[in-house]
Parts: structure tokens; C-alpha cells; sequence
């Protein structure tokens, strides 16, 4: 099975760096950055709203764990949100995503 | 467990009035709402399209089918698209979204 | 259960396209195509990058996997990103997913 993460991010560049980090390590096979986001939340205690960017990244369901918490690590917000789910995928999507985290080459 | 839930509304407005409503409520923790997406569909038989703007909304894991019901009774159209789906978090999420519903105070 | 089917396109048309042919086959009630997105991604061991169009295609759960390989043969790309997932729905969306594939009327 391939997985998805959904995380919003302050802004496109952030997300990319992050992106560009976790591609590098492996941990995902692609990272899609969508155009702006109004958040409204609820957050100790109080509420608050602000522009976001959203991403959507896909790797592996085995990494799923793992590229979760790597991403909280390298986020710029101190508690940021992040949540991923297993997915079926097509063909292609399951054969690309598999090579990630063996250190073999990956496929669009 | 966290979850998100996926719907798309007619309007960024009429999405954070009600996303407004849940966070009363304690039923979600987080409304992003997007840009303006297409809608093509197949309804009662017969085709439409139109302009709508979708929404990703963040809760715990146990609010989910409350939170999907409570939703679709507030939503303004009379059949609304609301699907939801539970999700593996980061730390910081899952103790987050952990706190609604119990009439604790809750956190980014 | 309901079902949603996440998909990057190269462009809007493309992705209404693909959309329109699966609302005939019956095998999705409504696809929903977003504003642009940057992809960047880790493919045959080379990195790339690139603008796409993203759309989220909702069915129902009993024909998640055939609605999947379905458009994945009619993606245009050799290697398409297709990730669907069960949800648990609204009782509206339930009732109207669930006609698809039956040769029933759908409803939005």
C-alpha cells in the first residue's frame, strides 16, 4: 500500500524546503504544494485564524510513521499538523513508491 | 487516532460559518478552507457542474461520525459531499485533536 | 462506505476530461478539480519538478479499486499518481455513492 500526508505549511517556500529534505532522505516520492488556505482553529483555549499553504506528500504505508514524524521535526511551527493515512494505489503509484526507504532508484 | 474530513461548500463563507460552528462546538479543532475548485457530477440521474470551495477539517478519531453528522446538518445544501476518514498523527497533532470533545481547552 | 481517489493531472482539462469519462462508466459521482499545484519528486532516481492540476474523485467504497485502474489507464501519463481511500460519509453522500455502479440513477 502507498500512503498520503496532509500538512499545512506558513508559506510555499517552507513547504518546499521541507519537501526537498524529505526527498532527499527518502522518506517520500513526491510532494504537492497547493495554492493558499484560510485556517480557523481552536487551539489552548483560545481561537485563531491565519493563511496557510497546504501540501499533500506520497510515499510508502511502511513510511508512513516515519516520514510523519521526521516532517514534525523538520516543520517550522513548533506543534504543527500533520496526518497521514494508507491508500490503494494504482500500478504505477505502488511500484514507484515501494523503492523508497530500500535506497534504490524511485519512479515518477 | 486523529481524522480528517474532506467537504466541499458553495463558498468560502458559508465553509467558515460553519466551520466556525463546530469549533463552538468542540467537535473539530481546524477548518482549511481552499481556493475555488470545478465540480463535475452525476446527480438523480442527470449531469451538472459548478464552482464550489472545499474544505479539509481536523478532529479526533472518536468525534469523527458526530462530527461528519453534525456537519452535514449544518452544511446549506440539502444533500452535501462530506467524507471523512481517520488518520495516523504526529505527536503534537494527536495530543491536540485528543482534547476535544472532553471540555478541555485544545491546542494548535 | 464512500471513497475518495486523489490525482494530479497536468491541467484542468485533462483532469475534466478523464472525470467526464469516469461520470459515464458510472464508476465516480463527481470529481473535483483544484487550482494549480508545484510538484516536486523523486522519480528513476533523478528529481524533478513541475506545475499540475489536482483533482479528488469520489465513488463508492465497492468500486474504489476498479475506479482506480480505470483511471489510471486513462491518465495521461505512462505513470500516473492515483492514492483512493475509504471514508465514512454523510448519510446524503452514502446513499448517493451507492447507486454508482448498480446501473441505478445517482444523486448528488
Amino acid at each position: 500500500m502507498s500512503a498520503l500526508i496532509y500538512c499545512p505549511f506558513p508559506d510555499a517556500e517552507s513547504a518546499r524546503n521541507v519537501g526537498e529534505q524529505l526527498l532527499d532522505e527518502g522518506l517520500i516520492g513526491c510532494i504537492n504544494i497547493g495554492g493558499p488556505i484560510q485556517s480557523f482553529f481552536a487551539w489552548g483555549g483560545e481561537r485563531g485564524e491565519g493563511e496557510e499553504c497546504p501540501a499533500l506528500l506520497k510515499t510508502d504505508a511502511q513510511l508512513l510513521e516515519l516520514a510523519i514524524s521526521r516532517l514534525e521535526e523538520l516543520h517550522p511551527y513548533d506543534s504543527p499538523a500533520v496526518l497521514g493515512w494508507p491508500c490503494v494505489a494504482g500500478k504505477a503509484t505502488e511500484s514507484w513508491l515501494r523503492t523508497l526507504g530500500g535506497g534504490g532508484s524511485v519512479r515518477h
